[in-house]
């Protein structure tokens, strides 16, 4: 029995998303009877994924397991921080703790999906720790693009592991206290035994600059175009840059508006509860804009990631039903296109330079996650017997192992995880150690999970050169076709112009039904292969395309 | 008579594309009876074009003017300056005037269509001028990532118009000389009318550095990589590239092996032609790298833009059968990301890093078009009249003005033109006066345009949500059902666990169908709406998502 339990007492860390692709992060702790998780965010659809909505994880390790479930620990409030939690708190109703700003934009995305009423929460302090299970966690203050974001302290019989969540260091943060290094330090001299860090920009050398350098960029901005309306796209969350944007037009004399839903959102969230401060008589209604030069008003608005949806692409696209951009608006990106979007917005860009507008594209952004010199700031603090990279594509990690290296760490104490590996660790040793099942599960309207392989498949099919129909009626006594063929496509080819290939193709069609009944092949399934593959060769020929064919047959 | 003659005795450069977009470039130049035009390339189709194969320019222009087509005059051999002529050669057949390289591989295009023996051709050597009707034409030796590119000196009877091609400035280039800049200088002396001028670049500041440049890196990462096996990818048709490689290689002792089809066939045309040259024995099959020790072996590859049916892509997918990826294997991208291509290259080296192996993605590779100070240096030795820029986003032309504005020229002589424009000039002045009609042509197999808007939108709605099909057949005398309705789906949702939805959807196709029997209402348009507008309104209900709903009617 002790001896059983002796193999049992073992930390294990267990991401079951998030490594190899940037989204998605989640990862379950486990000791003895205890599993606590560490946020539970979505992806976004890869370009293959038609008409998925998202991507939310596989949590069938955590559901197996629900008895030893004790809470959802989030470290901050991004889309893959907490997107997935209305969909997995159905399967896995436990308590989430989070700081206030956190809590505050997960307890808007609870009461959208009727989450809210169900679900017990704990906002969390700075500093203070809680006690879920055979765990501790610490909530300590890091810098981020979004206010109140955490790192993690997890304290298990085995040990300390500090998760750092994403994070940068910035010692003049616009809102609230730098980065706890002394705390970091702290936990480091009393003995870490992994770090989990963030790996996003393990690519860059140096430091993140600090978000108040944009500040800066924006007095310039401002000085330069006195004479001009002023557009400025960020994203919704970034609460400190709407802040400055706030800060620098007051100083200057102009009215705010901010425009569009998500970042109305988390500014109306942020008011609220303090983490936003903004002069009395600065912020207008959209439709006040009228009763102010030009000159004397901002909009902040969403779109900075060329979104197709998003205020900024209606603008761009003459579709915004209450601002209109012309020549004299200088249109601001505060953003750099997440990898993947570049395309979506040079589009914007261009169609608002062909509308007249000014654009500033470049140098008015930095990042949210820590360049080299943070990354071996924070190992050197924390000191952990293992490194564990976390958050981002494998190439990130990659980057990261070898910062790590540099600092001593070899393949003996650095960790490059896949999703679904479990990390076993005690006081001396760690080791990967089994697998458990993960994966993606895709969420297009009301159905989560519905769509899979077979449905994605069809849609690229059907995508790539649509569909054809072939519907005959066959008496159900006699065997003999009663009506039909009849064929019809859509996406394939342009019909109005395609009657021959048409006609060609539903004599075709009834050439092989009357060929196969003549043979005594009177089995449909047959009949409809037959006709699938005589049609698919027919329109190859004559294309080079492969429409998806579905032959449908009415018994009368 | 005299006076409608001095009226319409002005050159036209008309853009038929190649503006507001990357690819398709190709311009007409017209004056009196006589029309030439600049190269005649593709585009390849944007996200949203499912299917299609590539887009060509619509020349419905050229085709409406075909008596005073005298040729097409090509600078250089990249797809977006000669993709198209496979297929504008069928409508506009005129002769092609093009350099060595550029007309070898124009010709293998030709060949693989059909279209050699049916068109004229000629090979043009630098410093040669050809006439074309009213035209004279001069090719002048430029620099870019592919040899023998050009620029033309275009002499009409209102002046000399300078067209730039793709170029950059290298002072030492691999093959050949360096940019004829003396010839630049002479015709600016004499005096040029406009200058056509590459923006690729337009917002990089400084100079492109010289291919030798990449040289001596691949030398240092041969050094450093001595006991690995190189796999070295970059663009199919940056034949100096090669040519660096395969100095390098044998430098060390290396074997090489060429794998990509498009890369083997450009190679095998640039040797035939001269523009490479190999040390004997350097060459192998690959096949007969089993025979080498990896050290001693470097492969070619395509695959540099993370083009899914590419030799690299396949490589890292484990699907290429010669070739397997793993640790002690060192990979590395000569080349950059195209714009678009960023995340299908990030998961190619994704890929190689799980393998095992080195990848090295940064810093091998220079861009073939020309920077901020090498437009300054072209503008300053042609002092053109007029500044037209090319080749480029909007974003790129813009930025290109304002180079041209710190040069000293205004809106009065600079032209941002959108293709379809007409740009009218005569000896003392220029202006935009009218249009013709442009276009995007679609490519989708053996189908030329008719793949357009209808059939384009069916595949996007297919791509989002599915189909579904309702079959049922009517009694063409009493107008009675009497078979069906069945219903079934592709790519709406998980059928094997949606019986229930697809079973009431086929009750519901029923009761509408005897519902609008019942009423008296037997037209079939009638019925089918009926069906399509409810079930639309049941799925949307039942999962948010709204399938193409396809009813056919069969008669009996």
């Amino acid at each position: 029995m002790r001896k059983e339990q002796k193999k049992k007492s073992r930390l294990r860390i267990i991401p079951l998303g998030g490594l190899e692709e940037i989204g998605m992060n989640i990862t379950a702790f486990e000791y003895e009877d205890s599993i606590i998780v560490v946020d539970c965010g979505l992806a976004f659809p890869t370009d293959e994924m038609f008409g998925v909505d998202m991507v939310i994880p596989d949590t069938t390790f955590l559901q197996n397991n629900l008895d030893k479930v004790k809470a959802f620990v989030i470290t901050h409030g991004h889309e893959d921080h907490i997107g997935a939690l209305p969909y997995v708190l159905r399967d896995v109703n436990v308590p989430v703790y989070a700081t206030r700003l956190t809590m505050g934009i997960i307890e808007h995305k609870l009461e959208e999906r009727k989450m809210l009423e169900v679900t017990e929460r704990h906002v969390v302090k700075f500093g203070e720790t809680v006690e879920l299970g055979k765990f501790k966690v610490e909530f300590i203050k890091t810098n981020h693009s979004i206010v109140d974001a955490a790192a993690l302290a997890i304290y298990s019989p085995v040990g300390v592991v500090v998760h750092t969540g994403d994070f940068k260091v910035d010692y003049t943060p616009v809102f609230g206290d730098a980065i706890d290094l002394q705390r970091f330090a702290e936990l480091g001299r009393d003995g870490v035994l992994a770090l989990l860090c963030d790996s996003t920009n393990a690519e860059r050398p140096g430091y993140t600059a600090s978000e108040k350098t944009v500040g800066k960029t924006f007095d310039i901005l401002f000085q330069e175009h006195k004479d001009t309306r002023l557009i400025i796209a960020t994203f919704a969350s970034n609460v400190d840059r709407v802040q400055q944007i706030i800060n620098t037009a007051h100083k200057y004399g102009r009215k705010v508006v901010v425009e569009g839903r998500s970042m109305v959102n988390i500014i109306d969230t942020a008011r609220e509860l303090g983490c936003i401060s903004i002069p009395e008589n600065t912020l207008i209604d959209i439709d006040s804009l009228k009763n102010y030069p030009d000159s004397k008003t901002v909009i902040i608005t969403t779109g900075s990631q060329g979104e197709s949806m998003a205020a900024l692409s209606r603008m761009a696209e003459n579709t915004h039903r209450k601002i209109h951009i012309g020549p004299g608006d200088t249109v601001i990106f505060s953003s750099n296109p997440i990898p993947g979007n570049e395309k979506s917005v040079t589009n914007v860009i261009n169609q608002l330079l062909m509308k007249g507008a000014d654009v500033i594209f470049q140098d008015v952004h930095v990042s949210g996650h820590p360049c080299q010199e943070e990354i071996k700031l924070i190992y050197t603090l924390v000191q952990p017997k293992y490194a564990v990279p976390v958050h981002g594509e494998y190439k990130h990690l990659k980057a990261h192992e070898k910062i790590a290296r540099e600092l001593g760490y070899t393949s003996d104490n650095i960790f490059l995880l896949h999703s679904g590996d479990v990390l076993e660790l005690d006081r001396s040793s760690a080791r990967v150690n089994g697998r458990v099942q993960v994966g993606e599960v895709m969420v297009d309207g009301l159905g989560v999970g519905d769509v899979g392989n077979v449905v994605l498949r069809d849609r690229q099919h059907l995508a790539e050169d649509g569909v054809v129909l072939v519907s005959f009626a066959m008496d159900g006594s006699s065997g003999e076709l009663v009506s039909g063929p009849e064929v019809t496509s859509r996406g394939f080819v342009y019909l109005k112009e395609s009657d021959q290939l048409m006609d060609e193709a539903q004599a075709i069609s009834r050439d092989v039904i009357d060929g196969c009944l003549s043979r005594g092949i009177s089995d449909w399934g047959k009949l409809k292969s037959s006709v699938r593959e005589e049609l698919s060769d027919y329109f190859w020929k004559k294309t080079q395309r492969r429409p998806m064919i579905i032959p449908m047959i009415l018994e009368t």
